[in-house]
């Protein structure tokens, strides 16, 4: 079988619906944009804003994501299997830039959705695995697609979104209204292998 | 309909199976217990770690959440709905301490495990909501339930545990094999609105 069993519509299969990311309000952001761009519109005609498809293997996603850590060598059945428990799960917003001119994927981060018992059964974001083509520079990439999902987080009603980041990321993210809290902002880690 | 719906069967359901945390090796971990004790030995005859049950609605769980922040007014039907939410979600490993002798809940956290595609479609970790009743000092419940879902972590195949904490947490959590990481260890939040 492999990936032949996949048809056109199974390709396109969105991890979440599309639909909510024409919705954010991008004017609700502290981030500065310019010129200001938006997920509805990202500033140039080639560019598309939306949630990770099936066929996002077929269009470079996971070689984007190793430009960020490592991924091994995942293949096909293994990607698609991910991506219907996360989809069967609910609350993995992974979401993806595509420069459609050339059918691949330039930038990706996930909003995860994490179900509280606290604060009468609310919700919490997290920010995860933010990654940019750094050849599309100049583009605000890195900032369209954080606050995407940042926006999405508020717009699914969670009480806060949270990350984790290297000390020379803490500027770019003050800027698009993230803060570390004075004496809670420490992001303590336990590691049990070698990632493969 | 209310709480008269739920039979016994129903109350003592369980959030995930309990079997996993009698297998946990404590000698596994950096942590130094003294008396030794563990998940399947805590030390005493009339206390029990285990998963969550539904029927911890009555056995004081929340009010001990509240201990730790603001849970807001959450009625049985919300905590059942959540509940069942969490479960068919999966990943929501939500761990107590029963004082038998008083059915009361005296100690709690929560393993949350994050699906990724990166390091070959593994999965991560992360503490959360760690509360213990304070009256029971000297019982080392704060190690025994950190350590217990920890050691869950590494069980279920999490190539790392995550947790955010304020300074005066970190040595307590450094004593049980956690790190900050050089360069790496910045938690970052964006607060939405006052959470009830």
């Amino acid at each position: 079988m492999g990936i032949e069993k996949y048809n056109q519509d199974e390709n396109s299969e969105y991890i979440y619906e599309p639909q909510i990311l024409q919705k954010l309000d991008f004017s609700k952001s502290p981030a500065k944009f310019n010129p200001q761009i938006s997920a509805a519109q990202p500033g140039e005609d080639w560019m598309v804003v939306r949630p990770l498809q099936r066929d996002d293997y077929n269009k470079g996603f996971l070689q984007l994501l190793s430009q960020l850590t490592s991924t091994g060598n995942i293949s096909r059945k293994q990607f698609d299997e991910r991506f219907t428990q996360m989809k069967n799960a609910g609350g993995y917003y992974v979401t993806v830039i595509e420069d459609k001119r050339i059918s691949q994927i330039i930038g990706a981060a996930t909003l995860t959705i994490e179900q509280k018992f606290i604060h009468n059964c609310s919700v919490r974001g997290r920010l995860e695995d933010v990654v940019v083509n750094d050849t599309y520079r100049g583009k605000q990439l890195g900032k369209l697609i954080v606050v995407t999902v940042s926006l999405l987080a508020q717009e699914l009603g969670c009480y806060k979104m949270s990350l984790d980041c290297k000390d020379k990321l803490i500027k770019f993210y003050e800027s698009l209204g993230y803060k570390l809290e004075p004496g809670n902002s420490n992001a303590m880690n336990m590691r049990f292998e070698e990632p493969s």
